[in-house]
């Protein structure tokens, strides 16, 4: 068994030798930056792990973890110009740095980057593993149109935000885990279900984020609290509570939505969210998922410790204060 | 043999039975709108034309092509956005009829399109035709970065301009015919030769563009001649212009950039130029590339009237009015 230590000083090795060249600048330079920043490189750890899990060489994952990370990363390039994010990992965006054509283009090359990871596994695994590689990294594109639809739309429902979230964030997990099964050679019977753990994961994980929000202990969590309040963004929150409120709340939540000063609205936001109980319903569809993730990688037809490290870093994700 | 009008067909109806998804609505339309305002098709016929000049069935390569006019097209997309371009085709360019974001997100959805076309090649391929994509894309990001960065230079050689324009151009017209020959299991001699074909053809056929902009006959041409002029653009007339001019000249030349009577800038450039040869010179380069085209297909080791059909389009292309 390996330390998730091991893995990440082998994929930031890898990464730091990954062989970008200098010229043009202002498409590679970009790339370099993006990739120094960091992250916490969690999708390929658990493309390694997943190898280990199905009783192989972790090492063996690593190229289409690389692969699954540098896509993220070019996603991040385009999203962040779309979303007009100035910030990316405390350090300025790539289109607020140079300009939104560098972005663009400069994640462009960087997703041929990801391909071209991809494709250094073994022939025999190729097919199957760009196949489950084109159909998420489209899913990830839906999920983003579909949260960009959902900034002009009133009549977003819980359904169809949970499935936004399933396929922006959580889907790119299950390939990640899915790959590293892939290359191990699991059967198709425990693929699916290793790709399950890693959606309803992704899924509890996202709602965990959106409770932070708001709910987080201020002395650890250093974000604003209610920063998404602030910004009126769709959460699982607000659409449960425009869900349950009666016509006073609802004319209620409409006016917070416009007031200006910002404290106060997070406060009287919380107490509206308290009356409805938002927090613990949130936190139950939550630990659903979370169930429904357990419950996944239970069923894999491996010895039961072998499982430990990947629900151990679920448990993690899932009792997380920032 | 087959003739172009068949490969076309074959092409047309592949496209047209593409399956792409309908909702989100704004991520798959304006990918169903580029597609279907058309284009010529050249780079998988190339595809097809190679696989045949090996002796291969040309449908085998359909698939590859298909990538390719996938991400040609992909990429033009993101070119309008960062060239501010409001035609394309006729048609407005995808920014223009949805946004910036929708052209950026759609883009990246039909890149992911190409690339799982690619996929669909026999396994023992794979590798081989993933590892030539990926490199020739990488080039057309870099080429694409050279032109936007030649932008905002003003001194850019006659090399770096036939090194941008191969690299934004060219390179995916040599991928195009390797990619037939990988499929039909040419040597790797004949590979090379095969790309060295379709890259000079790609710099002739560019740099023909770059006189037809200002030679064509008018009556035949159907766009504004000396568009490249009124624009101010950087074409290899206009350097070569520079490299040859005296002071005079270049003084001349410096202040019919900032007329703005477009009827008498584009006549007295044109004067200009006639002043220094630069017709006959650049008709000289393009020549240049074109014998060197004509020589490679030449030693390929096949029979020689399998090559009579590239030939003709390479004739045809070199010889065009419009």
């Amino acid at each position: 068994m390996h330390s998730i230590e091991s893995y990440t000083q082998l994929i930031e090795k890898e990464i730091d030798s990954l062989k970008i060249k200098d010229e043009p600048r202002n498409l590679y330079d970009p790339i370099k930056y993006l990739l120094r920043i960091g992250g916490k490189r969690m999708r390929p750890v658990l493309s390694m792990m997943s190898a280990e899990l199905f009783g192989e060489s972790p090492e063996k994952a690593l190229n289409a973890g690389l692969a699954i990370e540098l896509f993220h990363n070019f996603s991040l390039i385009h999203d962040d110009i779309m979303d007009n994010a100035p910030l990316r990992r405390g350090h300025a965006t790539v289109h607020e740095k140079w300009s939104d054509k560098t972005a663009i283009l400069s994640g462009d090359a960087l997703f041929v980057v990801a391909y071209h990871y991809l494709a250094r596994n073994d022939s025999k695994f190729l097919t199957e593993l760009l196949h489950n590689f084109s159909v998420t990294v489209m899913e990830v594109c839906e999920g983003q149109q579909m949260d960009m639809d959902f900034e002009l739309r009133n009549d977003v429902t819980i359904e169809e935000y949970i499935e936004m979230i399933r396929l922006k964030t959580s889907v790119l997990l299950g390939s990640a885990l899915e790959m590293g099964a892939i290359i191990a050679g699991a059967s198709m019977a425990d693929r699916k279900k290793i790709y399950a753990f890693g959606q309803h994961v992704g899924i509890a994980f996202q709602l965990q984020d959106d409770i932070l929000d708001l709910y987080a202990n201020p002395d650890k969590f250093g974000k604003q609290i209610g920063g998404d309040i602030i910004a009126n963004k769709k959460t699982f929150l607000q659409l449960k509570a425009i869900e349950l409120s009666s016509e006073i709340q609802l004319n209620k939540l409409h006016s917070l939505s416009a007031l200006e000063n910002i404290e106060s609205k997070v406060t009287q936001t919380r107490q509206l969210f308290d009356e409805l109980g938002i927090r613990d319903l949130a936190r139950a569809e939550m630990e659903r998922h979370y169930a429904i993730a357990k419950e996944s990688i239970h069923a894999i037809d491996v010895p039961k410790e072998r499982i430990l490290p990947l629900l151990g870093i679920a448990e993690y994700l899932m009792n997380r204060e920032v």
